[in-house]
């Protein structure tokens, strides 16, 4: 199921609310209103009606949200009502934090496969998977594995991707920092933290 | 110099847009249409040219928006273009990775200390920085560090951000897992991989 009329400045902010909705039913709230999710998230209360607004009326007057209610129609929207098979390509400082990650579970992820080229690593237990040999990457279909997120070295960031398109990944998460060729079919999202980090100066204080 | 009625959303798309204009200018071009602009970065070419609109006439018609002038711009609107001196708080996988990261001197951020708790690591160079006793944390004001970049465990965090506004940090790359409660005056910003991947299974083709 798509929803294909959502814009996808609405679909990079639906993770932002939901990461919002989770901490308060962790609180044990029932309710929130627009302008106190707004405060949580440090983002425009408008902004939040209207990007709700395309799901239909999901919200009461005087009452708010109700969090349960939004919470798995957020997930339905995006997809992660569902468990994802996720690979991890790439087992150094990086993919080793990404590993330690402890929100995977909460969106629904498992990482369910890790590759290095790195012999030292191969065979060893990194959370709950064994590393494997990067040449074995066209096994993850097969493992009904869609999903993977790429932590290598700059240079080899679009040989990978090229065999993860082969071996039929349909998203990559992108943490190496280059532009990736894929076919249409296949998305890509780039983590930069430098383009994360350019923010920041705008925001501080002339002093 | 602040533009303040340039919208939040405009202001996070900027970083991006000058990731890949930096690109095209490795690449030797002059000119780029706002077209090709999003045909490289994957964004809509109409919501460039409106983001470009804040800042006046900027393009020519048939011939584009002049790279090296588009860049200055938009590295001056971002306060990018003086050196920011910040600070690494956590040495551990995140952290390590975060020092490895070659794009920070592109966008003018220094990474001018680091810190940690961890005696084994207190002493040790990486990079270009001796990390320190995270007891050491207050002398940030004297070095002139106003940034930090904060990759501890989600236990840690909160009491970090507290020392880090006392030691006169005016913005906060937030890694860890948690929602910061820091003074107004105080930009955090927070990077959390959980929620780009929440965009992912969205883009899929089902199947």
């Amino acid at each position: 199921m798509r929803y294909h009329k959502i814009p996808d400045e609405t679909i990079r902010r639906l993770p932002v609310y939901l990461r919002g909705l989770l901490t308060l039913a962790e609180q044990g709230k029932d309710n929130i209103s627009s302008k106190n999710l707004a405060e949580l998230l440090g983002v425009n209360a408008s902004q939040i009606r209207k990007d709700f607004s395309y799901f239909g009326e999901l919200g009461t007057r005087g009452v708010g949200y109700r969090i349960c209610k939004l919470t798995k129609h957020i997930k339905k929207v995006l997809r992660l009502d569902a468990v994802h098979k996720t690979a991890l390509v790439g087992v150094g400082n990086l993919g080793s934090a990404v590993l330690a990650y402890p929100g995977f579970g909460t969106y629904g992820f498992d990482i369910a496969a890790a590759f290095d080229n790195d012999t030292s690593k191969i065979g060893k237990k990194v959370g709950n998977v064994t590393v494997e040999d990067i040449t074995k990457l066209s096994r993850l279909k097969q493992k009904g594995i869609e999903l993977a997120i790429v932590a290598v070295p700059r240079d080899a960031a679009q040989q990978i991707a090229d065999k993860l398109v082969r071996a039929g990944i349909k998203g990559i998460l992108n943490f190496s920092p280059c532009y990736l060729i894929v076919p249409r079919k296949v998305k890509v999202i780039r983590i930069d933290i430098g383009v994360d980090l350019a923010r920041l100066p705008y925001y501080m204080p002339a002093g």
